[in-house]
């Protein structure tokens, strides 16, 4: 039912995408002011970072969704618009500069920003550039990908299709994962864009349980953001039966949803600073969702681990003791580990000890560029699954190197 | 009153050490079996990891210290004897055989191991090395001391005196850090040596007490290890009036504790695995301790601040995000940070907004070798320290290097 299409935020119907380089990064061939448009008024959602530090473009945009409407996401990088004098002023004289262009309503737009932390932000770039970012606007997806990226190697973007009530709606995503331009602060944004028609309150209930199971399992480096957001933008365009409460069409909008943001998860983890290697943990076994999570999360958050899998070395002890210390009931007799890729799987450890195992066969597996670390705690029916990536040298050169 | 004095854990009367190699590592020229031994039955007190996987010599230690005596530690390196077959088999022969030669109980030892964990661990070597072992005691502490280590590049020792009720008593300390020989699981090992009369009682509450401000303030990588364990043996030869209250002598006692558990908290930290700075993150005017506390240790544990300090980039942003997501309440509009080293001090954040600062001679400070991350929260009388190092490219080779 849910098929990947091409388009990315632009698949869904009545959505348009640009992205322009106006100046607030110096390298003129880097896009750094990016905007989502959706031609008709669209029901919006978001989640925002835990951390007590929020950047000023958040509170602006929690105070604009407070009516759970919006028509467009902007988003500048090179300048997380955090922890300086005047960031709320700016965040906000950007929406109305955007509202004017667009001739929508100031509080209509999701405004966003990352980079450097703590550094003043100057309105003329984000004003000089919000013409040939309006005007541009088309089934550009990829140029606003672009202009949300910092150090991200790799874009991030998709789209699905999907059916609700006998309707075919589309979803598509676009995301930025941990990096920067100037090594200060890793940044998550993600931006999504549906046609199908859901009330705000849905579409909140549906992003707030989605995110459980997908971006807050993902870690690259354990620093939470200051300036984390994820938003969803549903214009309704799809004229499927409104979603108004729980069943059928709503439980086929989620997955939808979670196609775009495991799918997003994923690549996010993969590009993680300096990363070569993405690593899923996958718990099974486990006696409740949350000692499920907590294991996986502590397994893909362990330096050691991540530091061996950079090294493709089957060092299982690790795996081991980042179940013990994640601090949760875990009955270390009963768990077993195997590393699985492309190239097989290796059972390395059962029943809390080691297994005889072909270390060049670990070691082949390791090498690939997508680890699964499968633990099975032996004693319930719950799991789940976590993101991360490896610890390499170039993720200490990243954030070690000076910022000027 | 305190003193520092020669000897390390043979400083105080009655202690002898040594430290061998018995051929549990393949490197002949590395002593990998070591020993302490009090000539008088001590009273002894331990703490251990909170890693639910817990090596099998904790196990075996935690039983021998349930009358609150011992009168020997014996420590192996190069193997862990955690996760294997026949771990707590191994170290109860250990004791055996260490008790035999000796003319000691079995269940007065202490025997503890550092290592690869999941491996056998073979008798043979640690039963050819007692009797050298025991023929070698003497003031040796540095020879135990290096028997411990494993990539630790620097040894930790250190020994003090100090008055209680009129009697000089003697306290001294070895410890080994955090590394590996082949990198596996890093482990945090102190022996503490007193000649202080002391009740096992208030011994087990001086030790408590003291990791609390002392080692469980301190990270390398945040990885708990299976195999930490601090122990102090108190043998009474200093003759004092026996502690077994709180009061006077037992704050003496306490003052003299904590003169070794912080020397060795910092050593322990400044040779971090890969580490070129010690780092200290004093955190002050917290509402209450645990505040204080959990700030100091989120900043330490932060990777993106440990890869700032390797850089000597005053990156505050990454203090404040990591005081942040700490998981405590703060209000972010009171914090000030201050980066200082025995070069001076320099202010890069008031009321949570950056303040102008001269980079130049921020990157002087951070240069050193020895750097405070000064935190204050604005609101309270409450303080805490955490040390820890930074992040660096030789972390990841130690790490990311094949076990083979």
């Amino acid at each position: 039912m849910i098929k990947q299409i091409q388009g990315g935020v632009c698949a869904p119907k009545g959505f348009t995408a640009n992205g322009v380089h106006c100046g607030i990064r110096k390298n003129k061939s880097k896009r750094d002011l990016a905007l989502i448009y959706s031609e008709k008024e669209a029901t919006a959602a978001a989640v925002y970072t835990q951390n007590l530090v929020k950047g000023a473009p958040l509170l602006v945009t929690k105070n604009n969704l407070a009516n759970g409407k919006a028509r467009a996401v902007i988003c500048n990088s090179g300048n997380a618009n955090t922890c300086n004098a005047n960031g709320v002023e700016i965040a906000e004289k950007t929406c109305q500069l955007l509202a004017e262009a667009l001739h929508i309503d100031a509080t209509d737009v999701i405004v966003a920003s990352t980079g450097v932390i703590g550094q003043p932000l100057d309105i003329t770039p984000i004003a000089n550039g919000i013409t040939p970012l309006v005007e541009g606007l088309g089934n550009n997806s990829l140029y606003a990908c672009e202009g949300i990226m910092t150090t991200d190697v790799a874009v991030k973007e998709i789209a699905f299709s999907f059916e609700v009530g006998g309707k075919t709606c589309r979803i598509g995503g676009i995301a930025k994962g941990s990096g920067m331009i100037h090594p200060n602060m890793a940044t998550m944004l993600v931006f999504v864009t549906t046609d199908c028609n859901i009330s705000s309150q849905m579409l909140q209930k549906a992003l707030s349980n989605d995110i459980k199971h997908s971006f807050n399992m993902v870690s690259v480096d354990g620093d939470t953001s200051t300036n984390d957001m994820v938003s969803v933008l549903a214009n309704g365009m799809a004229e499927n039966k409104e979603i108004t409460a729980d069943g059928e069409d709503f439980t086929a909008f989620c997955d939808a949803l979670a196609s775009v943001t495991k799918y997003l998860c994923r690549q996010i983890a993969a590009d993680g600073e300096g990363a070569t290697k993405l690593l899923e943990c996958n718990v099974v076994g486990a006696t409740d969702e949350k000692t499920a999570k907590t294991v996986a999360k502590s397994v893909i958050c362990s330096s050691l681990v991540k530091a061996a899998m950079f090294g493709a070395d089957a060092n299982w002890g690790r795996v081991l003791c980042a179940i013990g210390y994640a601090g949760v009931e875990v009955d270390v007799q009963k768990v077993s580990v195997s590393f699985q890729s492309v190239k097989g799987n290796v059972c390395v450890c059962e029943k809390g000890a080691g297994v005889q195992f072909s270390e060049e066969k670990a070691k082949e597996i390791l090498m690939e560029k997508e680890i699964k670390i499968n633990v099975s705690l032996g004693e319930g029916n719950a799991t789940a699954t976590a993101w991360g990536c490896d610890l390499t040298y170039d993720y200490v050169k990243i954030n070690g190197d000076y910022r000027t």
